[in-house]
């Protein structure tokens, strides 16, 4: 089922460079991984903003929770969910 | 070049049916149209109401605004245009 | 699946009379049918506003697309959707 | 008495990781008392936020604001209360 | 029990001048005899627009909507409902 | 003169308990003289927020912002101001 | 006392000529008839907008009332009201 | 002076077609002469949107005000007025 | 030309005290020192807020920006400009 | 490709000065170098604001990112981004 996600990360300006480099590793490795196992099909970067715009693929709404929630940046981060459905006038491809 | 659109549609309740009919018909065509020719790549219904989310791919901001200002439900919707960049996270696939 | 439901009803103010009560005795019926389907397991008025809050129970994102783009009153509302997951302090009761 | 709530919990992202479970814990103990005592009969957690929306069963507001100023999170919480009535179009069940 | 109610009206500008004087009679008998009944003990005209700043005196909510959604008023006017407790710092008066 | 007035409360949520118990506890006494010196008729507090809705009675905008401004919590509050004017409807009680 | 007040005007844009120009006629007598009597000491147009901003000076909450809803156009306006106290860093000049 | 103004169109969806074409076309004489006065250097379209960004260029708020308020088109928008400076970082070019 | 500023103070509740007292005193200069140079023609404390609404007289928008960027409180203010022009209402006093 | 650009700056108002000094040295230096090089063809200060008005011309949306991501003071602003696209009643100058 798809959800379409909008993330804005908020990190502090001063957060230690160090802090902040391990930090959006793991964000990195954690976010490949998902978009290897299929739950992630679209990730665009908003561009000229700290954000990105999403369409992830999981189960139901608790398979949901799970991999947002477990986003090394989701403290950091404001989240938008939106479900979405197919559309009447969308052709196959 | 990729942006994504939100279109939230706000059709009179009282609009003469049939006048909607053919609105809605047209709409379908020119979508489908654009669709075939690979400028609106991604298209879902919002879960639960009369709008979209979006993803078209035009050569630049005139194209764009020539696709979106085409459409027949235009005068009846609100859009909302947000430019999309690669970002440093996705993966080939 | 469970999705929260807000629906503020915005009925023109000089509706014909006849044409409102029809139209409402139909959303009744429409609810109702639900209801016995399970598919709407809560249903409460906002107190001082001609509005609800639900909680529906459905397959998936197109199931509760149909289900609320069918209501008699959807040309009329606005309509917030909100997925809704397992907390991990419920109790089982 | 029945009252709609959503809590949006906001929890600083440096705080002492001891300091968060502890409070945390908090949090699921006096939940999980005032769940058996049948004032709350209704949690989820909303898909992807640190958040919740709640149904709450007290005698009047007092007992309201007693409930919810009591949480241990209640200083790091927005909270929205909306009074619910009874639908005109609910069936028994 | 007490709840806070702001009360915001849209008339039409072009409303038939008969039609919205009987339509202001009507409210206005049905706020006094509401205010003689002890369920509306204050009434403030917020100044500069037309729009007041209510409290409410009911049993509990479904009289609550009761109250407001008889309003002939009701289909006109925007209306925000707070529930108010005791306040600690309050003194016997 | 009546001024219907808002007031939501911004501790922070580390203030130490002390300066936290010391400031409420002179936020009592303010209030408190100024409910017996006539000038706050209504204080209630609005259920499940640390906020307060108040009515106050100066004799003009000066002294009005002479009440609020020395207000322990002042700095810690959003202040919302609505001059109240006589409501044509209210009756005589 | 004064009071700062800002007046956004939404005329129909279908309105008929004659109504609009005899209604426009109307305010500018009534304003002139304020400003002359020293209840309306400031009227400055926004630039590039159909709006006002003023400071009238009036007895109390309740003239102000009478004041502003008298105006040709209140029924297509909204209003703003702020009550304005003396400031300390103003000079006698 | 520079001003920046975003302007938004809102013509009614089912306004004369011929009226509509007459009012663009007088709204583009317009526009062509403020152009060729000096007075609107800038002008674009917001891509996807029935709206424009501009740089206009007069002598004071009145001259503003004028300009703004002859438009063909000002009874359908809604401008917002960006007074602009010089910027300490721009370059002579 | 007369601008119409309305600035919002955030000071930290935290603040040394004489820290405070040093920027309020250097405030009040420089505020006083534009009243006498005739460059802030109004002046006056919204009640029950620490802000402001004032008029501002300047050459031009570099000069307005010049005078609001050097006030010592500029950088805990909200600033919000709105350009002022004369109202075809207004009488010669 | 022509992209509108408005950032408001927010710098902590307690940053160590040096550290401020040299943030903005970099970014000035930032900045002119983008309009030596013909990407940041318009750049206005918002009067009484710390923010800016820009107009950039990139060839794509990724160098559009590139671009502002890299600014100096990225960390500390919030940046709104819209495509311009030809206006039809633009003219030759």
């Amino acid at each position: 089922m798809l959800y379409h996600i909008r993330m804005d990360v908020n990190l502090p300006a001063d957060m230690d460079p160090e802090e902040r480099a391990d930090l959006l590793a793991r964000e990195r490795a954690y976010s490949q991984q998902a978009q290897r196992d299929g739950h992630w099909p679209h990730l665009w970067r908003v561009a000229g903003e700290f954000a990105n715009v999403s369409v992830v693929d999981v189960a139901d709404h608790d398979e949901l929770h799970a991999l947002l929630s477990g986003l090394p940046l989701f403290p950091y981060m404001d989240i938008e969910v939106t479900p979405l459905a197919v559309h009447p006038n969308k052709i196959d491809q």
